[in-house]
């Protein structure tokens, strides 16, 4: 029997082109010079493409779904904050604290937070969802992160709450996680999957020093040498080699999003990591994500030079937990609204310019 | 009796360095790397040195208020939109189809369309405050734009709808205009008050082509000659003589709204303009004050260099009317929240990191 990451893989869809060709015309005829709502219109023929209707339905309310696991690599010394600190902050999140919870609110969207491998006990009675593939990832320095079979679970995992979303009513999602540690493994997954040096994508994280920064670079081309094989293998085992579970997690959420029609606002560099992944897994379900906001890791631009991607915002974030697409998500909604609501150049009478 | 304006500009105070010294200490006490919040976290600081008050109060709801005039320089040929255009968008905005109130309404904010000077005759029965103060500027390439008092009276109007939205309950601005022909007023202004060269801050505002690009250029370096006395005489006499009527109630709407203690949303090179004259006229008010989006009039870039300010969004959309500044409403509201609501390291027991 097909897996809920297959099943959902199986049902992505190309952009309804006649949607797309249908809202192309309609941005025209609004009250406006032609362009002049620059990216809102971009964005709002891509809903349409993705609703397969014009104008697109409003992408509300909003589901971030926070992913959150541990990661074996903190062992080689590449962040400055203890691994507990994912479990604290599961908690912070759970208990509507933290930044990704207030900006939610503030956007209409629920939060769901997901325990896919944090690796030390959470607080008892945490409104957390229980998933988890195994404790934490190994150590990716020294061995794979996870089994292959590991990596399809949590693929699953994602798979299912993007389709759980949906069906609670859920219209338009988002992109969340949590792991000590998973900008080195989200580097190293853009790395392994573009081809680029570990210099050329590694960045702070949540505040890495400069020896710190040389450390995380060397553990990456070192896990890169050491896992090549598996690298040069596919995208499957390259995401098991170096990713996370909460990476691995992310890409099967962004499939299950893309296969159930809704938007799927992708934030930072650890959601641009399992981007690129479910890409190279599913060609197409890019087409049917947004990048919420641009993230200063230089992972980040790579995964999304790689899409041909740009972020909708640009505020100099470096939070993630889904934070910078969350913002993002009233933009989204402009666009959708601007195309049902705005007075036509005909039904306004307004007359058009010369020549 | 000192006027509206007058009165607004004695009430302008810096911002409260206390309140923004407790901000900027609270910002690293939440749960969050530091800075890791970015802009969000500079516009937090702001808004509690705006309001006195840390953390601030949430700027909601906002208040558009868009500023209609025409103008005697579209005799020149400087742009390919007839003039009752400006009437025709007026009656779109009073009837809601147009795109600024398709974003006001998704922010929750009030749009109130005002009448300081259009041309043509509106339809009857417009929803429209009528503060008439004369029906459209002179062309500005052959005689003042308008006598000096005319422009303290479209000062006063800004002034006076600043304050009132306040008192309606408003706790942030958004500025608003229309007028066919007011980038090529707003781009006289940016270059007057700056010193710039006309091919420096001239763009194609709502699509003008080579030849009309090239016909506005040479039409403001004409006009900052005829009025080169006028413009070095003080901002007052250069709004009046190269500017709008809009643009003069804009700059009486930004001092009122900083004189009433709460943020003011700048959009686009008209507002950009406006609030370049406003400074000059009443410095520190830019200090309260948010530019809402880039915009690719060049003009814009100019004034905002001149204020040392950096806009919030930058989506490539050139429409004016408030639409870029209201939409990043929700991106200031999230500043606001995010003190008021995140947990602290403190309160929530997430361990800070090592070093």
């Amino acid at each position: 029997m097909p897996s809920l990451f297959q099943r959902a893989a199986a049902a992505v869809r190309p952009l309804d082109s006649a949607a797309v060709a249908e809202a192309t015309a309609h941005q025209d005829r609004l009250t406006k010079p032609r362009r002049a709502l620059g990216r809102l219109e971009e964005v709002g023929v891509q809903l349409a493409g993705i609703a397969g209707a014009c104008p697109p339905p409003v992408p509300r309310p909003g589901a971030v779904v926070v992913f959150a696991a541990d990661h074996g690599v903190v062992a080689e010394g590449v962040t400055p904050w203890p691994q507990e600190v994912t479990a604290q902050m599961v908690a912070n999140f759970a208990s509507g604290g933290a930044a990704i919870n207030v900006l939610a609110r503030q956007a209409g969207a629920t939060v769901t937070v997901v325990d896919v491998g944090v690796a030390t006990p959470l607080p008892a009675g945490c409104a957390v969802l229980s998933r988890v593939v195994r404790r934490g990832t190994a150590n990716l320095a020294l061995e794979p992160a996870m089994a292959v079979d590991e990596c399809r679970a949590a693929l699953d995992v994602g798979a299912e709450l993007a389709a759980a979303a949906v069906a609670g009513g859920a219209r338009a999602l988002v992109t969340g996680e949590m792991g000590i540690g998973n900008t080195t493994a989200s580097a190293a997954v853009i790395a392994a999957l573009t081809g680029r040096s570990a210099a050329d994508v590694t960045g702070r994280g949540a505040g890495v020093d400069d020896v710190g920064l040389a450390r995380k670079v060397a553990v990456i081309d070192g896990a890169l040498a050491l896992h090549a094989e598996a690298i040069a293998a596919g995208p499957l085992t390259a995401l098991a080699a170096v990713g996370g579970l909460e990476v691995a997690a992310l890409a099967g959420f962004v499939v299950g999003g893309a296969a159930a029609g809704v938007p799927v606002l992708v934030d930072g560099v650890i959601a641009n990591a399992a981007l690129l992944a479910a890409e190279r897994l599913v060609p197409g379900v890019a087409a049917r994500c947004l990048a919420g906001h641009r993230s200063t890791e230089p992972g980040a631009a790579a995964a999304l030079a790689e899409l041909a991607m740009r972020p909708l915002l640009d505020l100099g974030m470096r939070l993630g937990e889904g934070s910078g697409a969350c913002l993002a998500l009233p933009v989204v909604e402009a666009a959708a609204r601007i195309m049902a609501e705005m007075a036509t150049f005909d039904s306004a009478g307004v007359t058009e310019k010369e020549g």
